[in-house]
C-alpha cells in the first residue's frame, strides 16, 4: 500500500442483461422504459434528503465537531483501556462489526498488545447467557471500556447486558463505575440519556433522523471505529464521495439507482433472494450488516397507499471463495430465483506467493508460481463465469482495495440503493412496524405491567399438540 | 451440568400445520397423503445405507479402532503443540468449526493456556492472501501442528495453504517439517496421499463412501473435535440415537423423515428458503454448516432420470435473538416463500441473572429479577408467536442442552433429512456437478495444461461492456 487508494469503487451489471446472461437477463430497453420509475425514486429519496428518517444522508456534511470529540475520546481508551466492549443490536453492532473487520487485523484480537495498538474488541449482540459467561471469563473488567448503544434506551437485549454489566462495576469499582461506560442515545428521548445524566456517563447521540441499519456513519459506528484507530474522516469521505456519484437521476449514470432498478425489476419477476458474495475475508461481516439494511428495508406488508403486499427479497450471506464449496452448486444448478452480487478486491493489502514443491503432481503444480492474489481472483471470475454460463442474473462491485475510503463509499452506495429501492416498491424503507408483534409478546411472557392483555391473548392460541412433537 | 443430558432432541411442527399457521399450512390429511412418497423415499435411503456416497450411514457403527488412534493422536498434539490449524474448505471446514463453537468455550482462543486444555484453533477455509497473512502473524509456526483435509488432494484452495505451510515449515524446521503435518485423505485415491507416504506424514482417511459434507462423523470431524477435548465417542453415540430413532417407515414417528417430507411439501409450493434460526451462539455455526449440506446436496439441475429440474432451497444463516433486529421484520411481513426452522436449547450451561438497578423505568425494569436463559427463551416463544401469527410457516428443534450427544443427534438427523429429501425430489443427494464449471474455468485461468480449450471457450464469450460498469 504505498498510495492510500482513493479510487472509485465499479459496479457492474453486464451479466444482468440478456446479451450476456440469457433468458433471465434484461434487455437495455428494459432498462430505459424503467428509467421513468427510476427518476421518480431517485425524486422522492432526494426530495426526502435530511428529512424524517432520512438524517443518515447529511452525515458525511455534518459531523465535524463531533468527529473531534470522538477522536479525542477514542485517543484516551487506547490509553486508559485494554478492552473495548460494544453493548449493542441490530445496527448498533452490525455496522461496528463490519468496519472493525475490513480495516483492522484479520485475527487482531490475537495480536500481542504492542501489535495491536488499541484495546481487544467486542461487540455482544445476543443476550445468550453463555456468551455473556463467555466474555466475563476473557475480558478485566477493570480495563474494560464499555459503550452502551440504543437509541430509544429501551432496547431490552442492551438494557439486559448493560444492568448485568454496570451491577459488576458498581460492586467492582464504586463510582469509578461511571468511567466505564459511555453511552451512545438519542439526545433528549429515551431513557438511557436519564441515565446516563444520572450516572455521569460520557455520551454521544444518535440523531432523531438516523435509523439503527442506518446508522454506521453516525457515533453508532464512529466511535467503535475511532477506538480501533480507524481513520473515520475518510470513511466520511468515502461516502461523500458516493453520495456526489449518486446525485444523477439518471440510472445509466447514478450507479446505486442502476442496482435498485435491476434489483426492483429482478424481484417483479419472483426473484426473491439477493445473495451478497465478497471475495475477502475482510468483507464477510459486511454481508452480515447488508443483510438488516436490505431485510428490514424492503420486508414489508403494507405500501405507502396503506394496500397490501407482502414484498422484499431474502438477503443470503455468502463468502468467496468459502462458499464455492457450499453454495454455488445451488446457485448454478438450482432455481431461477436469485440475484448474486460478487464483490471482488483490486488490489489485496498484501501478496502470498505460492511456493514449488509439487513437481510430480501436475493437478497440485500448476498453481505453483502463482500468487494467492491470483487465485482468488481468478476463482471470482471463474464464479462469475459459470453463473453467466448457467444463467442466473449477477453483478459484481469492486474495490480498488479494502479502505476506509472504499468502506465509506460502499456503506453510501448500499443505502443510497435501499432507500431507491424502497422507493420503487412504493413502501416505507425506513419503519420496521413488523418487530413489534415479538416485541409485544417477550414482555408478556416476561410478566411486563400493561402487556396481560397480550398475554390473555398468547394464552388463548390454540396449545400445541404433543402429537406433532416428535 | 449435575448429569450429563442423554435426553433426545425433538421436533415440533404443530406451526406447519394448517390448523396453527393458517392458510399457508398443511392439514395432517396431507401429511398423510403423503406417506407413500415418504415412505418410498425412507426405503431408496434405506436400501441405500453404506452404498456408493452413503458411507456416512455406517460412521456412528464402525470406527471404533480409528476412534482410539484418533484419542491418542490427539493426546499428544495437546501435549507438543500450542496451535492447532485446520486446512480444509467446504465439508473439511464447516464441520470441525460448528462442532468447535458449538462445545468449546465462546472465547476459547482468548482463554489463558491453563484453562483452554488445548491447542489455540484455526480453521482456514479461504485463499485470500491478507487471511494467510494474518495467520501467519498470530501462530508461532514451530509449535503448530496443520491438518490437511482434503480426500482427493486436488482441492487447489487446500493445496495452495499446504504448499505455503510446507515450505515455510521445511526452511524453519528442515526435516522436522513432516511432524507438524497430518494429512486426512483418502486411503488410496488422490494426491495427498501419495505426498504424505513421501514424506512420511501421520494420516487419517476419508473413507471412499464419505463426502465431503457427510464427513463431520469421520476422522475429517473427529480429529480437530479430539484435540479441542471434545468427547468424540459420546457425539458418535449421538449420532447413533438419532439413526435408531429414525429407522421407521412412518413420518409420524421419524422425525428427520418428518421434516423432509414437510420441506418437500412446501417446495413444492414454492417456499425456497429455508431458514435456520438458532438461539444459542453456541449454535451459530452450525447453521453454516447445515447450510452447505442443504444447499449442495438439493440444488441440483437434473433429476435422476435425466430431466431437466432447477430444484433447491436456499439455506439462509440466522441467529436468535440477534436476527430478530435484522431478520425479522422480513420473516413476518415479507413474502410467504421460507420455511423458518428454529432451534432452542431447554437447559443452557450457565445462568446469568438480570439484577435490579432500574427502579425509576418501567420499561427496562420488568426485565430485573428475571435471567439470560428466561430472556432468551421468551424471545424465541415471542418470535414464533409473531411468525406464526404472521402466517409463515415454522418448526422448531428443541435440545435438551448443548453437548456433544445432542450435537451427534442433530447432525444425524439432518444428514437423514437431507438424504430423505433429496430422495423426495428424486434427485442425486450425494454429487456436485455444478461446483465443475467455476473449477475448471479456475484451472483454465491459471493456465494449467490440459485446459487450453476452456481457456479458448472463456476467451470467447462476449466481452463485457463498460457502458454497464459503472
Amino acid at each position: 500500500m504505498s498510495n492510500y487508494n482513493k479510487n472509485p469503487i465499479t459496479f457492474d451489471y453486464n451479466n444482468m442483461l440478456k446479451d450476456y446472461v440469457g433468458n433471465d437477463g434484461f434487455t437495455v430497453e428494459e432498462l430505459k422504459a424503467a428509467s421513468k420509475d427510476a427518476v421518480k425514486a431517485f425524486k422522492a429519496v432526494k426530495a426526502g434528503r435530511g428529512l424524517n428518517m432520512m438524517g443518515w444522508t447529511d452525515l458525511p456534511y455534518n459531523q465535524k465537531e463531533v468527529v473531534a470529540d470522538i477522536k479525542q475520546t477514542a485517543k484516551e481508551i487506547r490509553k486508559k483501556f485494554d478492552y473495548f466492549v460494544v453493548l449493542g443490536i441490530g445496527g448498533s453492532a452490525l455496522g461496528p462489526l463490519a468496519v472493525f473487520q475490513s480495516i483492522c487485523h484479520l485475527h487482531y484480537n490475537d495480536l500481542p498488545k504492542s501489535k495491536r495498538k488499541g484495546p481487544k474488541f467486542y461487540v455482544e449482540d445476543n443476550v445468550d447467557p453463555e456468551r455473556m459467561k463467555a466474555l466475563l471469563d476473557v475480558i478485566d473488567i477493570k480495563k474494560t471500556m464499555f459503550n452502551v448503544i440504543t437509541k430509544s434506551g429501551s432496547t431490552s437485549e442492551t438494557m439486559t447486558q448493560y444492568l448485568i454489566i454496570n451491577d459488576i462495576l458498581k460492586k467492582e469499582l464504586g463510582s469509578d463505575a461511571k468511567n466505564h461506560i459511555i453511552a451512545t442515545t438519542s439526545h433528549e428521548k429515551g431513557n438511557l440519556i436519564k441515565i446516563a445524566k444520572e450516572e455521569g456517563y460520557k455520551t454521544f447521540y444518535i440523531p432523531d433522523g438516523v435509523g439503527g441499519r442506518f446508522s454506521e456513519l453516525c457515533p453508532v459506528g464512529l466511535l467503535p471505529a475511532a477506538v480501533l484507530n480507524i481513520d473515520i474522516k475518510t470513511m466520511l469521505d468515502g461516502a461523500k464521495f458516493m453520495d456526489k456519484r449518486c446525485s444523477k437521476s439518471d440510472l445509466f449514470v447514478n450507479p446505486a439507482l442502476m442496482a435498485a432498478t435491476l434489483q426492483y425489476l429482478s424481484m417483479k419477476k419472483g426473484r426473491n433472494i439477493s445473495v451478497m458474495m465478497p471475495y475477502a475475508d475482510g468483507l464477510k461481516l459486511f454481508a452480515d450488516w447488508y443483510a438488516q439494511l436490505w431485510g428490514e428495508s424492503l420486508g414489508k406488508n403494507k405500501d405507502l397507499n396503506g394496500n397490501s403486499c407482502n414484498v422484499g427479497q431474502t438477503p443470503v450471506k455468502s463468502l468467496g471463495v468459502t462458499d464455492q464449496h457450499s453454495q454455488v452448486q445451488l446457485y448454478t444448478e438450482g432455481p431461477f430465483d436469485k440475484v448474486i452480487t460478487l464483490i471482488g478486491v483490486d488490489s489485496y493489502r498484501t501478496e502470498v506467493k505460492i511456493p514449488n514443491g509439487c513437481e510430480s503432481i501436475p493437478s497440485v503444480n500448476f498453481l505453483c508460481g502463482h500468487t494467492m492474489n491470483e487465485l482468488i481472483t481468478s476463482e471470482m471470475v471463474a464464479t462469475e463465469y459459470a453463473l453467466t454460463k448457467s444463467g442466473k442474473l449477477n453483478n459484481r462491485i469492486m474495490l480498488p482495495e479494502i479502505n476506509e475510503f472504499s468502506i465509506g463509499q460502499l456503506m453510501m452506495f448500499f443505502m443510497l440503493q435501499t432507500a431507491y429501492t424502497g422507493a420503487l416498491l412504493n413502501i416505507d424503507t425506513f419503519n420496521q412496524p413488523g418487530v413489534e408483534e415479538g416485541k409485544n409478546a417477550t414482555y408478556a411472557l416476561l410478566g411486563r405491567d400493561g402487556y396481560q392483555e397480550k398475554a390473555k391473548e398468547i394464552k388463548s392460541k390454540k396449545e400445541k399438540s404433543t402429537d406433532y412433537i416428535i
